[in-house]
């Protein structure tokens, strides 16, 4: 046994990587309240202070601090690099992305136009040189893209219908098991790769075999760079860590390679609390640490997943409003063995939003059983109320079917740590389907023939009988374009932009889950109600086009715990998830879906006319499987149990709802809150359902935080839309109207 | 009908591309004699007399006259170039590689590696700027292939009984149809192009059908800078040329483009005399064009071929001696009608050789059928009598399996024009493989267990019955690691160093074949007959290694028209290919063999040891499949004989044989002399024998021009090796007592 793995126990882990049966064998559960925790560190508030400064200069810079234009982005592109003047030997995690903080760097693999478009939009002049290099001689990734498509893909895109596609940007939501770095050190991972590339095949040169044995020695010089990344910064990563803070610094060094590398839309740190949890105990043990250190520590790299940036275009920044780049990190979840698997140190990650105040990164993310630990629940949910800045998702839907060592890798998008990939793919926008299953195809926006020519409605009533066999076609040729679009962008990004420091620290031999993802729900179940309980008028324009909907009589709505509206939702979902098996993904990838718009649904729906279930044309779209706006009308619970129903099966990559719940509903003190927020969730989550987001005020706080948002207060008011976290005074006013427009739950 | 096609029949060629359909529709067959030729214009004499000093010049600098070092050689990385000072005027053709002639260009898309060494081997420095680009940011072929290598093909490799993989060089064999640029002028082919990519697939994105879309958008590209590059030198090639000039100048820019983007091994111009003999037709019909111009305009072409260069690194030039680059180009042949498709232009390009004097480029190619016109056969025996510079192929046995539109695209290997391309596959050393078949898979120079540790054969004999089925093992382990490593090789080429401009004048909707190559293989059937027909013992070495055979009685060989030993001759080639077959080649190309080593016969030889046949270790292979040196009893003509006997079909890429005959033995003046070569040819190729080399020289021309390069005589000496041609002082020393060792036929 290595000495830096003194103490301890298990023995699968020991000659092959095997990061569950680590942990399993060394946490200690934890059961207890967070009474233990201790405040910031001097070093901490110190660093803290000097950072939040530097936030406040960005954003007085219109939200960027700096640029790099003249240095392509690698591991080693840098010298050491620190938060401020002398800080070195404050930051107990050192490391970051370019040579001074909150500075981006210059990332042209995924589409040097865009790379570009990020610096001048900031008023950055990018490199000539690098312009020639990445125009003359290598092609990038959004290159490769555009001379795939098809001219029907391109105009599916130009009319939005399909919208967010990974063409312009990373592709993310890969998480590298950075935990690895920690318990292995690198000489070990790459001796493992060096054994795949070994046994890489049978000797019969397939493409799939050649592509995997280039890619598998493209990860093996990727870990081979991390070493001289961790040099730089004075450290050897080539063994395991020694004790917690080297654990934290090196599993940072891991993520950091991913950071410098790649800008993925979503770049998640994974699962790594209770892995943290092993040595920082096994440092209790030994006398080397205390409560305080620990604290820091946590602190300290939290520190720096706030500190995260990428440069982005105008046209992401509209999808993904507020800069997110999602630095998912969990805390919570059981084991399959029953045990929960809630360490002290579960605790410590949400108490960073104490010690440091709300901060929409990372992004936290309760892996949520009604069976975890009571004192745990309550913690999470005191720290849900006073920040808004928490999600939850429900563990005992996804514990069966990814293992209890899952990592979210974005939003909500479950995935076994270290084994596992997605091939992220954006939405499908099927409220714009269903116009075009009534326009035959035609675009209310463009007026293009975008979708197939099938025959449209033509009278002046959407019936029932002819509208479902023209969506159910227009839905079927949809999901087709929809799955070849990603077949085509994730081949390029793989051969343009391949992510090779993340999946060095992912099993040669894993999984590929394919994600669509669906905008619009709510409304489309509502309309299909309108269609189906009402009487749906077509009001057309003077060239005969159905413009406009008048409904007469009531119908049943999503999100008020109606079986007539909650069975069409259901049907829509699996109806959808269907048709987009049928078709051959990426590299034999397997299909998934999400309900899921982040705060696309604001641009999504900008391109949406006017719907059957009256939602107007233009306004945004209810976000991810949340209700359409003013349709819950029998409170929270109710609407709750409508999203409950929604299968998790036929939706593996997640099922987003996010709730703004006014603190006086919650309870008349913070104690009944809290209590009352467990109940709801234990109720909510035990019924099937997949996540939650949760917001805790009311809309008067909102409207004051738009109007004034030099407010000292508001300048971390961070709350969570589908997806994310966010602060709210970064978003557009667009958006914040948006916002504001959501049902804030005045009754339970 | 466009004006630039007026006086032109035939329909289906009008609007689409179908240059076999405009060919057969225009042009004039000649069946006279050689009367009409004229000699070489004072512009003619000038320029070459111009080129034959610069070519002096290179001789004296080690080979090499000036190479780039700071430039990527792109369509339009240099400005107009010339010849000489002041001599645009007198070029009937213009255009160059770079910006001075016989300066080598800088590829790095092969390997930055080997496109450096080229340029140190000749005290050139590498660009510092192109060195941090082509490893920093851009990767190239070769990267590509050693980070997919498994450690099997590594082995293989070192161990040479794979050789000449194109994995250091651009493996070439790909002929664009450059006569397209004439005769449609570029925007036509880039609109036919796009039409490709509009009905390229059906909409389900699979690997084969994205890459191809890809693909095409770069030959698109490629097209459009095609024009770019004829607009620095004055030219507008958007439209079809207009007159013989023109279409002189059209085609030569489309061949440009290749040799400005690609350094294949093989840089061939395909079939074009035919084609431009109707312009010149035409331009004789209209009084626009002489006879002495005409000359000039196939002489000025000639004159660039002559020209082409590549940098190489010192292990290419070991294998392929003296600077070839194959610009291969083919006169004669029937149609499928059944008319000679001879017309006046066929006499002009072999007439370069008088014009001009010898050349081994290009390496002109007679399509030979004994129902050529007399007239015709006996200009190219005269031609090759005086001159040793063409070969000649069996038409009558290619034209059933490739058509009447074919080019060969190397040294003898037939393709479809513009309808086909070809994965180049270097040779497996079947010589070896005798001996592994013996020692067990053990390497008799390394000692490394390169093959299977199959049983080796432990007695003191090597029995038929032993060494057969060894033998047929081995050989399956080499034809399935042999494909595999071609399967791997060609994936890369095509991600990292893709022929966008030669492909771009080829049709999308392409056959592609798999060429695979024996070399070795008349050892390989004399030590088989031997193990048959005498006794084989085994001399060991004090480790007990198989190092020496001690062959007792007397055994068939072939090269002597003896059934015995020319049916294992068929035997061994229907297995190998047999065995070939049975792999799942790179997109689904057809795999296909040929007998041809071109001088790499030496190299291979030299890690080649004793062979059963009495074949000295370390010593030169057979030529191609060329009987063994010495075997030959009976003569020439049973000796052309065994060779004629191979079928074809079995060897699609070829079946090269390199004869010379000293002088008298063909007859006592130059005119019985040719009759008797037509005669031997007539004979040989009537019997469906595919290929011959032919040098008529004595051993005493070879010696002296050995041993006084210096002579003026032997500057421009040029020799038939296997394959293509060669100026004899331009091989090594080694090569050139290879080829005085060789077979001179003193009898019929």
């Amino acid at each position: 046994m290595r000495k830096e793995w003194r103490g301890f126990t298990g023995t699968k882990w020991l000659d092959e990587v095997n990061m569950r049966d680590f942990i399993q064998n060394n946490y200690t559960v934890y059961d207890g309240d967070e009474k233990f925790l201790a405040g910031p560190t001097a070093s901490t508030e110190k660093l803290w202070g000097m950072l939040k400064e530097l936030q406040k200069q960005e954003r007085a810079k219109g939200g960027v601090l700096d640029m790099e234009t003249e240095i392509v982005s690698s591991m080693t592109a840098y010298g050491p690099a620190y938060i401020g003047e002398g800080t070195k030997e404050l930051e107990k995690v050192v490391g970051l992305q370019t040579d001074k903080p909150l500075k981006r760097a210059f990332m042209p693999y995924g589409g040097i136009k865009m790379a570009e478009q990020a610096c001048t939009t900031y008023g950055y002049k990018p490199s000539e040189k690098l312009h020639e290099i990445f125009t003359k001689y290598c092609k990038t990734h959004n290159d490769g893209v555009f001379d795939a498509y098809t001219e029907e893909m391109k105009i599916v895109r130009h009319n939005h219908i399909l919208t967010g596609l990974p063409d312009t940007y990373g592709r993310g939501r890969i998480v590298g098991d950075y935990r690895r770095v920690a318990l292995y050190g690198v000489d070990f991972l790459i001796e493992e790769k060096k054994k795949d590339l070994l046994n890489c095949g049978c000797g019969e040169m397939t493409e799939y075999v050649i592509r995997l044995r280039e890619e598998i020695s493209m990860q093996i010089r990727a870990l081979e760079e991390m070493k001289e990344m961790a040099k730089i910064y004075g450290y050897d990563i080539s063994q395991p860590a020694n004790n917690a803070r080297e654990a934290v610094q090196w599993l940072y060094f891991g993520y950091l390679a991913a950071i410098k590398t790649q800008n993925g839309a979503a770049m998640s740190v994974g699962r790594v609390s209770t892995f943290l949890d092993i040595y920082i105990q096994r440092d209790f043990a030994e006398g080397t640490l205390t409560e305080e250190e620990a604290q820091e520590l946590i602190d300290h790299i939290v520190m720096k997943f706030r500190m995260v940036k990428f440069a982005r275009i105008p046209s992401y920044n509209q999808l993904f409003s507020g800069d997110p780049v999602w630095a998912t990190l969990e805390v919570g979840g059981m084991g399959m063995d029953g045990r929960s698997m809630v360490t002290k140190n579960d605790f410590r990650f949400l108490h960073t939003l104490e010690n440091m105040g709300p901060s929409p990164e990372p992004n936290l993310t309760v892996l949520y059983s009604s069976r975890l630990p009571e004192a745990f629940k309550h913690y999470a949910a005191k720290i849900s109320i006073i920040t808004s800045s928490i999600q939850y998702e429900n563990d005992d839907v996804m514990r069966p079917i990814w293992g209890d060592d899952y990592s979210i890798c974005c939003c909500v998008s479950a995935t076994q740590t270290g084994k596992e990939m997605q091939f992220f793919g954006a939405r499908a926008n099927l409220a714009k389907c269903v116009l075009y299953a009534i326009s035959g195809g035609v675009d209310g926006k463009t007026r293009e023939q975008c979708g197939p020519a099938l025959r449209p409605i033509e009278g002046d009533v959407v019936t029932y009988d002819e509208f479902i066999p023209r969506f159910m076609n227009m839905m079927e040729w949809l999901a087709d374009i929809y799955v070849n679009t990603l077949n085509l962008i994730h081949y390029m990004h793989d051969k343009y932009f391949y992510e090779a420091a993340e999946l060095a620290l992912i099993d040669t031999d894993l999984r590929r889950t394919f994600a669509t993802g669906i905008a619009g729900f709510s409304h489309v179940v509502d309309s299909i109600s309108a269609i189906k309980y009402a009487k749906v008028n077509i009001v057309r324009d003077e060239t005969g086009f159905p413009l406009e909907f008048k409904t007469e009589g009531d119908f049943p709505r999503y999100g008020n715990d109606d079986d007539r509206a909650d069975d069409i939702a259901v049907w829509l979902l699996k109806t959808f998830m269907t048709m987009i098996r049928k078709h051959n993904t990426y590299r034999n990838s397997e299909p998934t879906t999400s309900i899921l718009t982040i705060t696309s649904n604001v641009v999504y729906g900008k391109y949406t006319g006017n719907l059957p279930d009256g939602r107007p044309a233009a306004t945004p779209l209810s976000p991810g499987a949340n209700p359409s706006y003013g349709a819950e009308k029998n409170g929270l619970l109710a609407s709750l149990n409508s999203v409950a129903k929604l299968p998790y099966e036929y939706a593996l990559d997640g099922i987003s709802n996010t709730q703004t719940i006014s603190p006086d509903t919650l309870g008349h003190n913070d104690e009944e809150r809290t209590k009352t927020l467990v109940g709801v969730m234990d109720g909510y989550f035990d019924r099937g359902a997949h996540h939650l987001n949760v917001n805790v005020f009311g809309v008067d706080k909102l409207v004051d935080a738009m109007e004034h948002p030099e407010k000292e207060e508001y300048a971390n008011f961070t709350i969570r839309v589908s997806g994310y976290a966010v602060k709210f005074i970064d978003l557009t006013r667009e958006q914040q109207l948006d916002v504001i427009a959501r049902q804030s739950h005045e009754k339970m």
